[in-house]
């Protein structure tokens, strides 16, 4: 599949060069926040939907995975932008600004962890599609537990 | 670029099945809202991105351009399957429903025209970004004027 290609030319060179992306393009902090939620929500409806896949509450299709795994992996490099100095509120707790080096460094194990779940969702090893999403849903917990209004 | 890719293997053949996509996977409607216009929010900042180059607002780099293009190419395929029956409301006018053929004639339009846009931003050709921005920018322009609230 090609879809691994956006890991390889795309995402890991994104993920490398995160923080060297403008915070002012925002215009004002609710933009950042509107922003940020927005790409998390879509973000989780992709991951969802393999998890419904993973848990066998529906059905495999291949495509679907790997379409989902695409977006999830694609979307997972685009919301730190927008939690620069400022934008504090939202869900985001303040911890997210007070220990930034800890929140972009689960950030990027997260974007890791998705990356790898759609290399195993180009190739369609369910076994390494579960591994891989399980890996995946950990460093979703363990940031939102440390960084997320409950 | 292998970005081009995306359009290739994975977004014209979701383009072409979209309509088969099940609308039931929100549990509620307000879910399918969120969840549209979280997609819409996403595409509209890396394509108001481009739109902000190709105005000369801001400096070209071929990367940049590429990445938000792939992400407008892969997020448009995404708003539609939130705009199933029983998901009337936020900013969609009636005649999305009422007139779904026209709306969905429009959705295709539009990404077509986005994906047109990743085939020019992956070739880093100045002229052919600027003239493929246009006409996708027509298509939103199309689609906000028959289908979103003012």
């Amino acid at each position: 599949m090609k879809l691994k290609h956006i890991v390889l030319s795309a995402l890991v060179p994104t993920l490398l060069v995160s923080a060297g992306v403008a915070f002012a393009q925002f215009k004002k902090p609710e933009d950042a926040i509107k922003y940020r939620q927005s790409a998390l929500t879509v973000m989780a409806n992709s991951f969802g939907k393999i998890g419904a896949v993973v848990k066998g509450e529906a059905p495999f299709n291949k495509d679907e995975v790997a379409k989902n795994a695409a977006v999830v992996a694609m979307i997972s490099t685009l919301p730190w932008q927008a939690f620069g100095p400022g934008t504090e509120g939202g869900n985001a707790l303040p911890e997210v600004w007070s220990d930034n080096a800890k929140f972009k460094s689960a950030s990027e194990k997260m974007q890791l962890a998705v990356a790898n779940l759609n290399t195993a969702a180009q190739s369609g090893d369910q076994d390494a599609i579960k591994k891989a999403f399980g890996t995946a849903s950990q460093t979703c917990k363990g940031c939102h537990d440390d960084f997320k209004k409950k």
